[in-house]
């Protein structure tokens, strides 16, 4: 394990919160891809082991911090994607991009703070590397009734890079 | 024709099928772009020379098949411009990522299941070329009413790539 | 300040607009990022000076030609991002993509052209660097009650290319 590996896991310790198992797809499409030097997820859930720890509609089923803390699962089985893509987090250069799909009550005018639950936990998990722009979309009708789908898309270094950085540390 | 040319249209002659012409943009933008390795498509309808062959609301007014073969046809669509733009599918390295805007009644929970027919399209006609990360949107009101947009994004090979490569095969 | 930059400001004079002062992110996330030779943006809303010009939805609190207007004050301050990120317009090649969340009444089946006051900005600003393709969702709820939130994405060509371009001119 690399340098760079610490830092992220290290930060979720101190944050009290651990990664959950990658998740399967839901159909016939593919949880994550790499093309190039990077990475896209598909939509992910706030989830742990298949189940969906947050439910329904945010304003309405869920109060302001359940609503923080199901965006932040979902980024946080987002992240779970991407270590397993890259087999650590080595290989990431920036997750220059996080986008949410949020089912929100006609009234619940904070939801963009709600997204900060996977904003934050990008910032304070990987620093200058966890650094993104920003997409929200609100839908009356989310998948599997989840409150909210998180996306994420990282630059990241080939394998080759990684190898080469690996011998120079040695 | 090179060979890998002839696998998608022969899976779509297998699925019967056919592309319909590329239809051009419906206002002041580009039905598609290729910038430097990378293909992009607008938003494609499900429609044939012009005319919507699926209008409304899915789960209201149409039912689950006829929404799955909507979304079907606004891939064939996306594909159809794909082609267009790379003069065939040689050049095609892999469609890594497929988007749907979907416009859906409150009730109609299987909405997920109905972007399956651009999925599995997908799938069946480039194989591993055609292994796709999704993203799902629901929209309650879409353009010129109709029940999906299908968005495709592939990772292509250069033109000269492709001339080197059909030397090699002679 | 070099010949490309030129064009894009006189096209901005002659059509009596100017560029915003470019805004901060509402939250823990940046307004761009540049990635490789890609610009990304956060979306942009229709202000000045951090000062809402429309507010409400399109259709119902804003008529045609105001939601018009909106999209096209919302894609000037994703341009003033972009000119701030790349300390001018000679470095770029191309705005490739533009994409709108709008929030529309369910009888304003005129949205798409709404979202023409931000493409036709493009275009007539740009000239072919400015073709691009396009994304287009409505959403009942959207941030700070905006009618409308533009995100644009660019092809620009590396510092280094920038500097050796400009040794050429001389």
């Amino acid at each position: 394990m690399g340098v760079k590996d610490l830092q992220p896991e290290l930060a979720l310790k101190a944050l009290g919160l651990e990664l959950p198992k990658p998740a399967l797809a839901l159909a016939n499409y593919e949880a994550w891809a790499i093309v190039g030097d990077k990475f896209v997820s598909s939509g992910q859930f706030p989830w742990v082991d298949g189940e969906l720890k947050f439910k329904g509609v945010m304003g309405r089923d869920l109060d302001f911090a359940e609503s923080y803390a199901a965006c932040q699962l979902a980024a946080l089985n987002a992240i779970a994607q991407l270590k397993a893509a890259l087999n650590g987090f080595d290989r990431l250069r920036r997750i220059y991009r996080m986008e949410g799909v949020l089912n929100v009550s006609p009234t619940f005018t904070e939801f963009p703070k709600a997204l900060n639950g996977a904003s934050d936990l990008l910032v304070n998990m990987f620093g200058e590397r966890g650094k993104h722009t920003r997409m929200i979309w609100t839908n009356s009708i989310t998948p599997i009734n989840s409150p909210c789908l998180v996306f994420i898309y990282a630059d990241v270094a080939s394998e080759a890079a990684q190898i080469n950085q690996n011998a120079e540390e040695k």
